[in-house]
């Protein structure tokens, strides 16, 4: 797992975090990304047709500006969603007051909210915080743990990975939070990722679809998916680097920010103990290794069996065979770490103290070789713990 | 929940159970229902691709005997699944030493195995107990009872519905045994249906299947599919009644042993609190309201907070924002109990002191309207709480 590493800061963009008041635990949760001129901007947003506020007024401004941003204004604590027209108009008022502060356009102004679903968001405190948030913007590395720190929810820490290119030239720098694919009630998964290179928007929007394919849409902690999703690649040029002249650097750089990124919320998944790297192989294509990964990596039986590091791969097996996918049982291995213990559906005799060590790590790696074609994929997923239960269930209204 | 009622013995039927040793508990583990004349079956076997070898063997003998059973063989503790051409080998041995024993064909001994997957069916212990177990077969309630209790495995109690039909001239008397939709280690859903009217197979068959529509098919625990799962209807035929004559009677008898066992199963599923009947309203058809119900039912997050009496309706208009169905959020009312919560998708005022009341009971409802059309579906479903995690965590090989 990755986050460790040096962390460089793009040029063209400042960072600030204060408490407006929205946390009950009386942290953090108003955080802002200031570019010093509009940055070039692509998004990926949740597919859940259900959608959170920011995401409708976020996918609607990014369309009106022409992919401009000008300031990132996240808040955590309360999600906006199943707000209604309310809940746009206090999104809508947010991004106008911050505009007015910045003289630029509203639409430049890109919303994000995480946190608890359903309760009116509490935008006069937002919006009576938005001048010190402004003021104490800055371009340190403090100045971004502080951003990274404020919009986490049951996360139980930030989550930054940061790549250089042209030996520092520029970078690729990423931030996210999410404790689980989605949970509406307490958290979400945001990503922004920065850059100090130049490109246009669908430039920037081809690579975040390849980057995000190979990672934020190859994990999975519970199976759900959120209502405010959100991953925001902004460029801001200020390195004077095109893009076009560092691409496969840039791509290369994108994506491993991307993996560290999901690397680190997965294994700060809610309750997590074990962190799986499940393969899938010989698929016919990526979309039915996904669906396999998908059906394993959402199997309660799979999922608790890993969380008492059980080499019970007949379980897995079972979720292989109601994926949907017409496969052959007798062209299916699965593997445990190295070991096969399954072959054409059978079992194999296996090294079970072997097996149960590869599982009782911090990470363990599952394969499943289908037999019907070419296709891998790697996916990153977790065990389900009493702990994973008890967060979700002890939160009471 | 039923299951307490009067118990009607369908003439024409014996049963029987003996402990063969293959249960490490000491526990009887091999059970025999007998007709006196082949009985005319009809039966469902899982949509798992992998399925256990008496998963083929039954089905291949149903074809060849025309849907004719004399017998049914069914051991607990061992699934005989992922066990290759050894288990089939195992399985056909079991019923051609059971149908020299009643002078009858191979074909018509109908076998079942629920238990531990991918370990070898010790079918030495099965075949050396065939005679005790022949010998023991009686008519009595207690024969009854003894076979409901042997074929069970994580279950806490025998599953049992009996409804009289024309006064307790004939009777549809049902047996389970399920703690989960499936539990391929330690459990499996076994259900046998027994009546003495007679009907021809085909006949059996499209009653059984409608009845399964909504009842088996219509229940989720962990949402996992078994290998070994098995629903099997046999007439004997003694009560000298055919079905054509008690045609709606008989339909209606045997959906509610159909549902009397599906309850039965989702309130004694692994870990379960809460049972919770879900109904979907307002969908196109009965396929769109079967995947929304999925969506709903197989969520972590939706589950642990039902598990912790939560109102938390957020999570469950989540789960209908990416179930899939192309619905619109406006349309979207969502009920717990008779209590309006969300409408159109958007929060409303509710009295959160007797929502929480609702579902902190052994039962509650949860009502969703798509308003999409006419369909309508009640679906049950349970919560999912840490003593689930503990039962399929804490079991290691």
């Amino acid at each position: 797992m990755t986050g460790s590493g040096p962390i460089f800061i793009p040029k063209g963009f400042k960072f600030s975090a204060v408490t407006a008041g929205i946390k009950v635990s009386g942290k953090p949760d108003l955080a802002l990304i200031l570019a010093d001129q509009p940055a070039s901007a692509a998004a990926l947003f949740t597919k859940n047709l259900i959608v959170a506020a920011p995401v409708e007024v976020g996918r609607a401004s990014l369309k009106q500006s022409r992919g401009r941003v000008r300031a990132v204004v996240v808040n955590s604590g309360n999600a906006n969603c199943a707000t209604g027209r309310q809940g746009i108009a206090a999104c809508k008022e947010i991004c106008r007051r911050t505009s007015v502060l910045l003289q630029a356009s509203a639409s430049e102004i890109f919303p994000s909210s995480t946190g608890i679903i359903g309760l009116p968001l509490p935008s006069g405190k937002i919006v009576s915080s938005l001048k010190p948030l402004l003021q104490n913007a800055g371009t340190s590395i403090e100045n971004l743990r502080g951003f990274a720190n404020a919009i986490l929810t049951t996360d139980t820490r930030p989550k930054i990975a940061s790549v250089p290119l042209r030996n520092g030239k520029a970078a690729v720098t990423g931030v996210a939070k999410g404790s689980g694919m989605i949970h509406p009630q307490l958290a979400t998964m945001l990503v922004y990722i920065l850059t100090d290179v130049a490109a246009p928007p669908a430039q920037l929007r081809a690579a975040l679809r390849n980057a995000c394919a190979d990672s934020f849409n190859a994990i999975s902690i519970d199976g759900d998916t959120s209502t405010n999703d959100t991953v925001l690649l902004l460029a801001s040029g200020a390195s004077g680097l095109q893009l076009g002249a560092v691409q496969r650097e840039f791509e290369r750089a994108l994506l491993e920010v991307c993996q560290s990124l999901s690397e680190q919320i997965v294994s700060d998944g809610e309750g997590v103990q074990h962190v799986v790297r499940l393969r899938i192989e010989q698929a016919k294509d990526r979309s039915e290794a996904l669906q396999v990964a998908r059906a394993i990596s959402t199997s309660l039986l799979v999922k608790t069996a890993w969380a008492g590091a059980d080499p019970n791969w007949g379980r897995m097996l079972a979720a292989v065979g109601r994926s949907g996918i017409p496969i052959s049982p007798a062209k299916i291995t699965v593997l445990i770490g190295d070991q096969k213990v399954c072959v054409g559906s059978v079992a194999r005799a296996f090294d079970e103290n072997a097996a149960h060590r590869e599982l009782a790590g911090p990470e363990s790696r599952i394969t499943v070789r289908l037999g019907r074609g070419k296709a891998l994929l790697n996916f990153l997923t977790a065990d389900l713990t009493t702990e994973y239960v008890k967060i979700n269930a002890d939160y009471s209204t």
